[in-house]
């Protein structure tokens, strides 16, 4: 899309496209149309980074709109499709069922101790990076995590 | 539920019990969430008014996240369900297709001067007065306005 179509774009046509850029917040795509005109496609990408470090108290409540990976979610299809071609694009949709049950410990282990989930932009990561940073973070502290999850949603 | 209930669930069953208070915005659910516990029931509003009022940027984009009155979302049955139970109980499910013309153009004419989209308390009101309130409010400045829907997102 080039920046004047993208500029053009009345905010119920620019949540339809860029809605779910962050899982489940279109408040966020909502909000950030007011900066427009955007100079160019990464300044779009600027102004959602801005917005989401800006929020007072919010950040983690944007973790936790997050599915688990190779969740129950997955399981059943009740994902957002950008959140499934990005799943199966790290291979996690053919897992074993050994595999299905390890990711499910790790996840809950995770969520006990952080109070939210497991967040890794997947489609930069295959399942053996994923399930190896699962069990290193799993055991960092809670305010690196924060940060750590809040940047993994920037790149998704 | 009594408020040992409400301060035992995990913030999973939190979502998905309270996700929709705020129509489409989970973020805000989400983030709430981590103000437990409420001392009660209406300890858990407050909360969810004290998240709204401090949203440096966002509120714009809350009231972006709300469907149209008897709007296309409505025809064509894609509302969330605590939307068309409420637009149904102020009548708008039940218009003359003159009304639904005079509805659709007034939601238009006031989303092209404000850029959002015209939100009231449907349960609050009839549709006798919705539509008058539309007819009123259309006039209005725009942070006037904003400020107005935002206080009828919290009656809802």
């Amino acid at each position: 899309m080039d920046v004047g179509a993208l500029n053009a774009l009345g905010y119920e046509d620019f949540l339809n496209i860029f809605g779910n850029i962050v899982e489940k917040c279109p408040l966020i795509t909502a909000a950030v149309w007011s900066k427009r005109p955007f100079a160019n496609m990464p300044a779009l990408e600027t102004a959602f980074y801005e917005f989401i470090d800006a929020l007072p108290d919010s950040k983690e409540g944007i973790l936790r709109c997050h599915p688990d990976l190779a969740g129950r979610d997955l399981q059943s299809g009740t994902l957002t499709p950008e959140s499934r071609e990005e799943q199966a694009r790290a291979g996690l949709d053919a897992l074993s069922s050994d595999e299905v049950s390890l990711m499910a410990q790790l996840n809950q282990d995770y969520k006990r101790r952080f109070e939210f989930p497991f967040v890794i932009c997947a489609k930069m990561n295959d399942k053996a990076t994923i399930l190896r940073q699962l069990l290193e973070r799993v055991g960092k502290d809670r305010s690196e995590e924060r940060a750590r999850g809040i940047e993994e949603v920037k790149k998704i």
